[in-house]
């Protein structure tokens, strides 16, 4: 069976099947109302204890963020709105506290189900958690017992809540499977952050698995076997050996310089969409965030964001970090995503659209608030500015002579803000490429954005799957553009990282090593397997491999000599467990 | 006003107006239906005489190609459907004749309007213009009498039908306006053709402007004056006076070879969109076909055309061209045409999406269809292919292969072709340009396909009006581009033309002389002042000239540096008389 692999690791061992009772509420017409709405009130201070035992276990197990998330269904259940709502019917249609709960959960949860954000979306999960949880209490049903659960358990159902999650003995839970979820579901998301190989998605597995079969579970690749025959097993058994000894070795890696054999460091950095994901990367043993997407701030709601609420927002990244370097992409918006508030007209081809600096450059006015944002937080930490989709040199002397007035405008304020703040530029554009001698002189650095440069070189749309053949982050053209820009910029003596995903692919590190890259920013996940790889690299080496490299004519043979270069047994597994991009 | 200029050129003088009686026609009900369905009859009688004379006039005016239009007129009055259509609505209903013709008629053009293709629905002119014919006679109504026509007289009306547009007197007609009508409307072709100025799309002129009136008229911006100022009088007249003088400069051009004034020999081609445009071609003395745009086979149409039906199509154009070459460029469509027996899916970039060689090598079928149509026309010609949209060498030596295996085939089936057919590629993604080394290997020529180049090196969809200003034929990137391909190509020994816009551009074609262009292939009306331009300059100079273009930062740098040296007052206008792409 195959679903989506959202936690990258494998599990084998047991299924422990958490098989929720179905909560089966019939309407009963009652008399006595009040004491529906007395036994209602008594569920929610059942509720209350159970949640701050889960809150407290949470904390101890997991730290003071993910137990946050417990303290907001504490404030659901003090949500007098919604008390009262419940309440009233109870009284108004003289129906059973269950039934009145029940139809007034469902109706906060078809709110929350019917935003469009995924992200939004999936927080209906808190809703519906906390209300079942209610209703259990309720129906006098009891909870699965954690407790039995052996040693290398697969954890196998429908959905998991997030207090589910919380519940689980980290220890014993070699694996979690559900049939259904998505990559940012909290279960996903705690997931990762536990370190727990996770699949989602894979719909009628419950149907198919008893207690105590053997499953199999590849959190990489989505793959979940049941039972699975000797050779299966005995396959997938070497490899999590495997695994296990990369990630024992990868642990190591934290606190160590990134440094090739021959001396030469490099800079491995995070991308990171929003101040969540910093706990992530400083997990991960970051040494900065490469890339900050803005957009985040923007899209999901209905008006601009303040400059204050930027401000918090840059603020919190950039205090994490402490002094280390936090590059924060502006606004990188277009017509393909929705944000109804900027009245981005409905584009034919928005990848090839108004977007990014180009939309920035026409509403100043929603940029200028944003540079004076980064400008304010530009003190509590060591911040850069970084202009997406360059394409000329006009539009990259427009937007500083933007920041710069927005800077005499503090200055004049009395606002503090870093004189010197670093200004780079995305090179994700062609044109931007091939200008690059020219760009250079009028920046700090450069950032090479991969997945848009790959898109316009190729003039492949990415996400267009009957092409998928021709978007390859191995092809000549594109390593070649990237060598001359990485040449440019060095010529004016700048300095380059890369924030596409071909940053973070094992094969290509050494390519990119061997030109010159001096900073490589990536989903954190990949930091400690890119350090690992980077030091045990000579850089002189890799400059005859990337020159090698350069000869080749096809994106394949690409990738074959790289494969066959840096790739055996062993390696194979430890120098793909780099994730996808998850933004 | 400011209508819609098709025909370029400058006009003043008279207005001529065609005001057209309305035909208005009532329902009689009638009893002798027999004497109506005779009056019907008598007048297709008269209607086809009166079409036999203006199909004289035409014949020897302006040539066989024209008067054909006549012909089909002829066709409509003797199709028994229609006829009997008619009779049998005045017998079965016992109407009058206008009544029953006016409301067949109708149903005619308004199957025709639906359409939603521009040149097939602007066809409904014809059926209009015939209808309106029998009507006029029906109604007993006198037709414009075109003999009062005074010399340089611009002519008015709400629409000219073919046959206004056919009884005109050339040598008196200055300029031509109409209300209503676009470029590709019979009129505007026709105009374009006997190279009287031409615009369209005024509407309420009619009711502005008196017969004998002062008229000034711009084909090229669109304007159109009434009654102007001594100071614009003057002003067009001069313009005028410039515009005469170059035109017969340039048609002293027929017949030259386009060769500096250091020897340099330069191939000055057209692109054409079909069969119907060699013409044109030929009278601006052209070299040959540079792309043959093969799109239109297969466009408005509801399933794939045979092999014979293309075969026909290239075997026209090639006989036409004789031993001339003809570029044919294969099938490039895609997600952005409707094409509906193709079913390309919607896409989100249809610009990045799956088209032109990437859908003919998903869908070989097509491709070699096509291949062998173009193999099989070859023997009638100078015939080269060209594949559209290559982005690898994968998909190139695919290309060739399949090419391959068709000539196999037809070898096998003793059909005859010419083994040694060139073969070239469009370069218009910046991954072909920047492998073009690697490619140059594998063709006998490039062709420069600028409006894609530009749109995916700049990342900006050429038809977005909020981007314009980023699409620019001028940037630095996109001649550094083109610069490297044209070095790229030599080196392997191969020619390289030009097909996008920019290869008419009178400010560029010095600097792509200088850069070493083989071959500029452009618009036909754009040949001859592209070849005056050519005739006057030094291939040498131009070669500093564009070493120093290349050293420019900005679009408009570039185009103020070339307007700098190629313009003043009297080659402004000159320079500037190249038409803008139809296709």
């Amino acid at each position: 069976m195959k679903g989506l692999g959202v936690s990258q690791g494998i599990g084998i061992g047991k299924a422990f099947i958490i098989q929720k009772k179905a909560l089966d509420v019939e309407m009963i017409k009652v008399n006595d109302t009040d004491s529906e709405v007395k036994r209602f009130k008594n569920s929610l201070e059942v509720c209350r204890l159970e949640i701050e035992e889960i809150y407290m276990k949470t904390l101890k197990n997991m730290g003071e963020k993910e137990a946050q998330i417990f303290r907001a269904h504490e404030m659901i259940l003090e949500d007098e709105a919604f008390i009262s709502e419940v309440e009233m019917k109870i009284n108004n249609e003289h129906v059973n506290a269950e039934y009145a709960l029940n139809e007034i959960a469902n109706s906060y949860i078809k709110m929350f189900e019917s935003i469009k954000d995924e992200y939004l979306r999936e927080r209906s999960e808190d809703i519906k958690d906390i209300m079942s949880r209610i209703l259990r209490i309720l129906l006098g049903i009891n909870v699965t017992d954690y407790d039995k659960m052996d040693e290398n358990s697969i954890v196998i159902a429908k959905d998991l809540t997030p207090s589910d999650t919380a519940l689980l003995d980290k220890s014993k839970v070699s694996a979690m499977i559900t049939e259904t979820g998505g990559k940012t579901s909290h279960a996903a998301i705690m997931a990762r952050i536990m370190g727990i190989p996770t699949v989602v998605g894979i719909e009628g597995i419950l149907e198919k698995v008893k207690d105590s079969d053997i499953v199999v579970c590849d959190g990489k690749s989505g793959k979940v076997m049941i039972n699975p025959c000797e050779k299966q097993a005995k396959y997938y058994m070497k490899k999590k050996q495997i695994e296990m000894k990369i990630n024992k070795e990868l642990r190591k890696q934290v606190g160590l310089p990134t440094i090739t054999k021959d001396g030469y460091k490099i800079e491995l950095l995070s991308n990171i969409g929003s101040p969540k994901d910093v706990e992530l990367a400083l997990k991960n043993d970051t040494e900065g965030i490469g890339l900050f997407r803005s957009e985040f701030i923007f899209m999901n709601r209905n008006c601009k964001p303040s400059e204050e609420e930027q401000f918090q927002e840059y603020k919190e990244v950039l205090e994490c970090m402490g002094d280390k370097p936090v590059i924060i992409r502006t606004l990188d918006i277009g017509g393909d995503k929705e944000v109804p508030y900027l009245k981005i007209p409905k584009e034919m081809n928005p990848f090839l659209g108004y977007r990014a600096i180009r939309l920035c450059l026409g509403d100043t006015e929603i940029f200028r608030t944003q540079l004076k944002a980064i400008l304010r937080a530009s003190v509590f930490g060591n911040a850069k500015i970084m202009f997406p989709m360059i394409s000329t040199m006009k539009e990259l002397k427009d937007a500083k002579r933007i920041l710069e007035e927005e800077k005499k405008e503090l200055k004049k304020m009395g606002i503090a803000f870093k004189e010197n703040i670093q200004i780079g530029i995305m090179i994700e554009i062609p044109s931007a490429a091939i200008i690059s001698d020219l760009l250079a002189r009028e920046v700090d650095f450069f950032s090479i954005g991969t997945n848009d440069l790959i898109q316009y070189t190729m003039a492949v749309d990415r996400m267009n799957s009957k092409l998928s053949h021709l978007y390859s982050q191995y092809h000549p053209a594109l390593l070649r553009l990237i060598s001359s820009i990485i040449k440019n910029a060095h010529e004016a003596g700048k300095w380059v990282g890369m924030c596409g995903e071909a940053a973070g692919d094992p094969k290509l590190i050494p390519v990119f090593l061997g030109m010159g890259l001096d900073e490589f920013s990536m989903n954190s996940p990949s930091i400690l397997n890119s350090r690992y790889i980077i030091r045990g690299l000579n850089k002189k080496d890799m400059e005859q491999i990337a020159e090698n490299t350069l000869k080749l004519e096809n994106a394949i043979e690409v990738e074959n000599y790289l494969s066959d270069l840096f790739s055996d047994d062993e390696k194979e597994n430890h120098l793909n467990c780099n994730d996808k991009k998850e933004y």
